[in-house]
């Protein structure tokens, strides 16, 4: 993979140009994306800029942001040729701190459920996950060093752990979702992939001009509590090894590692996730829905055609159990730094037909708090299996900081 | 002004068709819209549905909302003849209803605050308000039964108030922000314009399918505080009147009703809405600001030069205060019903050069509570003055209740 932070200490010091830091990128992208199908379109002439503490960084957009200079096609034909008029404010944020938008990467239609042709780039036979699939694949490939995508159930976390790349699911609306295109708009979040957690760092305090984001140069052994999520459904042997790999090796290296049982509210909002997003996804499709039906991809229509007329009442109550669950998790973080759980319920699924499930990932979107993907093991085939850092509300500093200790403590 | 409720109930029972209330739309706007300028283009040929509690109904949308059937062009030359591919939620949501757009609505640019050409339908030598200009105009000059526009300041309780018009800005998120050009996430909210109170109920629990948002068959009196927002700056005597006007024939109608002074947490809450709001909009209209900065309006690009760098931890500071008063405001929602205050600070200014002022109209967008605006008195020169009727978060239907009650109490 291509390091961010590296590509800007090389640039800053003189030993590399950010031209030639866009150059690689290139390159990578022209040898390796046949294989791959992770861009939907590329700028084969795009320019690195001269100042900004992105320039020279090649960044891929999942193609359900809006961008000012490439078609935005939502990964459904409804959408074909589309041309928004402006950037979404993440695309301008990357431009303003020197970025160049190198291209859109794949995302399954509408940032739902049905594959896109790309392939998990550890093992051509699996899947890279989804809906962000592009994007987790190529920053996995070492094609680009940053990328995009948004997740609404599992669709960074998941993709990333499946990709072998770090990934940020930022605090709730740290970046605007403004410019994307909505599927749950309590849910929608932007977040980023890059090599690891000091590339996450980096990426995410340039797009928001917070240096606070920035890793310390000295990090305290967090207070870390292992969850296990017992009401999300069986976790296979991969992830359960990932997870225990995690938490040794965090202790090892000084942290205060405890379990913890997640309360009952925490099952109950698991559960009415789902009526939160596909509540909202019938109103936000709704002109797809009504006016393209035909055309809209078969997953898709299917879960919408099953979630047909939620009662507006088991959507307010819905809301209810989240903000319940939300006021108890603050509780929780009064003991413990952060929370560690699964990435995905296993290793990368062999095929093209599933993008994997996101159901281990439900929770903390609907919970709006700052999550991490580590990678943490290496399954049989080569597959990679990461683990999740979750932080507070707000402060994506401090699970920037835990994922970077725990990162360190896995290579050790 | 034409009632909403009142077409409905003459066509469920036959009394006039459905084409036949559509044209009385398409021929109000052909006789008067060439002097008051409220729609930006309009559909001559449009159809009524034959379906759907809003058929027969002439919608005019707001031109920051999108559109699958008309340009939406956000009230600038930057946007000039652009497409969106898809109607946004609350386009769909009203054609689900059964209703017909008729046409898009004037809007200053973007939503700020360089006037439209539209004029006041009760005196065109003043303004109409704004961001919803031609929304609040088309429904105050009897054109069109309802109206959408957006409130991000006071853009749909303040032109109501100038134009003679009920409004309501629902609960934060109630209606979806989707596909409505984004001022500030945290404040732009998607409001309705209709002849009365009924007729607003009618019509958001159309678009909703919130059957417990219509009025009930008998409304309790409610209790009302009386709210001045010292810290708001001066009230103009038209406004004061208006306000008196409706405390006394609430209170005649049998309502409780008492004055209450709004604790220091408002007033904080009322001066970061500043911060919270051009904070986001330099986000939000990054692309425009750095890309078409010559052909961006001049007051709102002048505000945005004003409010460049803004610190992250001021605006942070800022979402903590209004979390603050969003508390302390449903603790004051337990010992009252409703809050009565001003709508706009004055009666409509004369002259087309200013849309007139948000500052009474802040606080309340920040909260994300419900208010609705009812016409309550004429100044000099034909000059409506509303007042505004608040209810706790999410009680929708309460606000309206009141909102009916004092209505009523008005024209005893």
């Amino acid at each position: 993979m291509i390091s961010l932070a590296d590509l800007q200490r090389r640039i800053a010091s003189g030993a590399l140009s950010a031209d030639a830091a866009l150059a690689q990128s290139q390159e990578a992208i022209t040898a390796h994306d046949k294989d791959l199908g992770a861009f939907v379109c590329r700028d084969q002439n795009a320019r690195a800029q001269n100042a900004g503490p992105l320039r020279g960084i090649a960044v891929g957009i999942k193609d359900i942001i809006d961008t000012a200079d490439f078609p935005t096609e939502m990964g459904s034909s409804i959408y074909k040729g589309f041309r928004p008029r402006a950037d979404a404010p993440v695309v301008a944020a990357l431009k303003r701190a020197g970025a160049t938008i190198i291209g859109k990467t794949t995302t399954t239609a509408f940032a739902a459920n049905d594959p896109t042709a790309t392939v998990n780039p550890h093992n051509h036979a699996h899947t890279p996950g989804g809906s962000s699939s592009g994007s987790a694949a190529a920053v996995g490939a070492g094609m680009i060093p940053l990328a995009l995508g948004t997740q609404t159930g599992g669709s960074v976390i998941r993709p990333a752990s499946f990709c072998g790349a770090a990934a940020i699911k930022p605090t709730y609306r740290l970046l605007p979702a403004v410019g994307v295109k909505c599927f749950s708009w309590t849910l929608d979040t932007v977040g980023l992939f890059a090599a690891g957690v000091e590339d996450l760092a980096c990426g995410l305090s340039a797009m928001t001009g917070r240096a606070e984001l920035l890793l310390p140069a000295s990090i305290a052994a967090p207070r870390i509590a292992v969850v296990t999520q017992d009401f999300a459904g069986e976790i296979e042997a991969a992830s359960v090894e990932a997870l225990q790999l995690a938490a040794r090796a965090a202790e090892r290296a000084g942290a205060t590692v405890r379990t913890l049982t997640l309360s009952k509210i925490f099952a109950e909002a698991w559960h009415i996730h789902t009526t939160v997003q596909q509540f909202e996804a019938h109103q936000a499709l709704a002109w797809e829905y009504r006016e393209r039906y035909d055309e809209m991809a078969p997953l898709l229509r299917g879960r919408l055609d099953e979630s047909r007329d939620i009662p507006p009442a088991e959507y307010d109550e819905a809301q209810a159990i989240a903000a319940r669950a939300r006021a108890e998790l603050a509780a929780i973080f009064k003991e413990v730094d952060v929370l560690l759980t699964y990435s995905a319920p296993g290793a990368p699924p062999k095929g093209l037909d599933s993008t994997g499930d996101p159901r281990i990932n439900r929770l903390w979107t609907l919970m709006g708090v700052p999550c991490v993907n580590v990678p943490a093991y290496v399954a049989e085939g080569n597959l990679p299996v990461g683990v999740q850092v979750t932080a507070p509300f707000g402060e994506d500093g401090k699970a920037l900081a835990a994922a970077r200790f725990l990162e360190q403590a896995l290579k050790k």
